[in-house]
């Protein structure tokens, strides 16, 4: 039997979201399309496009928890995640809920909802791969990764994810190790790219040729949003980590990795702050140790 | 009128082409469907190839030079065009001929031409902002820029240009300057982030993001050839140079330009020997010349 055999016929479903940036609001359209009933709970105030959506919004945590929600979708930010669950009084909350991360890395949310997560609720890790900018043209095709990570209500699960399911998305399961070490080479790669190409101020010619049009796409898809994912890709992904090894050529990833890579901070200055020395052989960061050594 | 209406209806013509490498036969094969007579030489054998295409293949220039073409049509590398037309008899060559190159960069070639051909001879400069990798669904809508840099018999440069405006193209008059001047970060630009995907090995995976594909895809567009055209693309577009010194931060660039451009290697070597360095902030030459001040 196919995979789509295992879901129940979709029923609407009571969805509170934390987090309602412009990933949350990209997801809400659809779902709210779908006939779930939204509600949102955010740090920033997001109740002016919550109306226009026809969304509830929450500045109360507490009454936002009690709203008898059936899922709770966390689309925080990677690196807010874990202090936006904390803040949250989720031990006195006692609706047997599922909750659902839709974040870009896996391991990481997985571990902070196990954390603070009360042991009746359940346990879904799901990151669509794509976002706003890169499916104008609706979800068909698109790989939906999940997994199961502690179900106990499977119909509730299945019925959520026939939400990506009934709007075409290719569904992937898979462990949140599995993803993080697929991902992280490709996603760090992509918005480190990308944010360089926008520090450029790369511009679309009368004459461009196709492959040069992709980077001007890749430019354009970068927001500032991005630059706290890329942020949050670096310090949430172990894999990511690695990979700036593997990155670097092999004599100088071995001094990197050996000698410095145990401070995390030195690859994640050239990579977030300085993406472009991102691209360097390492020697930058020796010049630039050789340069406070001068100053001091 | 449109610019159309200034060609005459096509007629076949004799073109005869320096250069037979992967450009060379991208055009080729639609120069022979439009039903031109085609005839080729090149330093490297391409013989076979030509019999297969239909294509008479001249090992001997002077023979060459005198099969009555209408058309030369230049498509050596970038780097061996003043190499190859400086070992051709060209001053003996009496048929007074339309010279046209399709590089990637137009002044170089343009004053190439200029310098090693008699006087008589007509000079188009004319790169498709395409090739074999980008217009796999044929040359519909993809620009097409040209100089008519000394054109006395406008008819046959007319139909000579409408090869490819009949194919669809977007026809871009543009001075050779201008050309250069704008393409100059595009091209480099693209070339080096190409070949550092290559060089990294990047994969494509079960679950790409639609970003993620594009580079894959400009990964996939790198060949050993667009290793010699990054080549030429910095040592003859006076413009990239310039556009290599914009790349760097302002406060390393004014270093960077006054104390070391002078000497373009230095860029050279960080560009195309080490494209990962490019992206950094000029501090890895700083660090490799302070590596040679260590070991001396």
């Amino acid at each position: 039997m196919s995979s789509s055999s295992t879901c129940l016929p979709q029923q609407a479903l009571k969805v509170g979201k934390v987090g309602f940036g412009t990933f949350g609001q990209f997801l809400a359209k659809t779902m709210i399309k779908q006939g779930h009933t939204l509600r949102a709970t955010s740090q920033t105030g997001y109740s002016h496009i919550c109306h226009q959506l026809g969304i509830s919004f929450f500045r109360d945590v507490i009454a936002f928890l009690e709203a008898d929600n059936d899922v709770m979708l966390i689309a925080t930010s990677i690196l807010s995640l874990s202090e936006v669950l904390r803040s949250m009084p989720l031990h006195s909350f006692k609706r047997r809920t599922l909750f659902d991360d839709v974040l870009s890395v896996k391991e990481h949310p997985r571990n902070v909802l196990l954390q603070v997560l009360p042991e009746e609720m359940d346990v879904l890790c799901t990151p669509p791969m794509f976002g706003p900018e890169s499916c104008k043209n609706g979800w068909k095709d698109l790989p939906f990764v999940f997994e199961k990570v502690r179900v106990r209500d499977e119909p509730r699960c299945s019925n959520f994810l026939q939400s990506f399911e009934s709007e075409g998305c290719r569904m992937v399961e898979m462990s949140c190790e599995e993803h993080d070490k697929l991902v992280a080479r490709n996603q760090f790669l992509t918005h480190t790219v990308g944010r360089i190409l926008l520090e450029m101020g790369i511009e679309s010619t009368s004459i461009n040729t196709k492959s040069f049009e992709t980077l001007v796409k890749l430019k354009e898809s970068m927001t500032t949003a991005s630059f706290n994912l890329l942020d949050g890709l670096f310090t949430h992904n172990r894999f990511t980590q690695q990979e700036v090894c593997n990155v670097t050529n092999q004599k100088q990833a071995s001094t990197f990795s050996t000698n410095k890579f145990r401070n995390a901070n030195v690859v994640y200055n050239y990579a977030v702050d300085e993406p472009r020395a991102f691209f360097s052989n390492g020697q930058a960061e020796t010049a630039k140790e050789n340069g406070r050594r001068t100053k001091s």
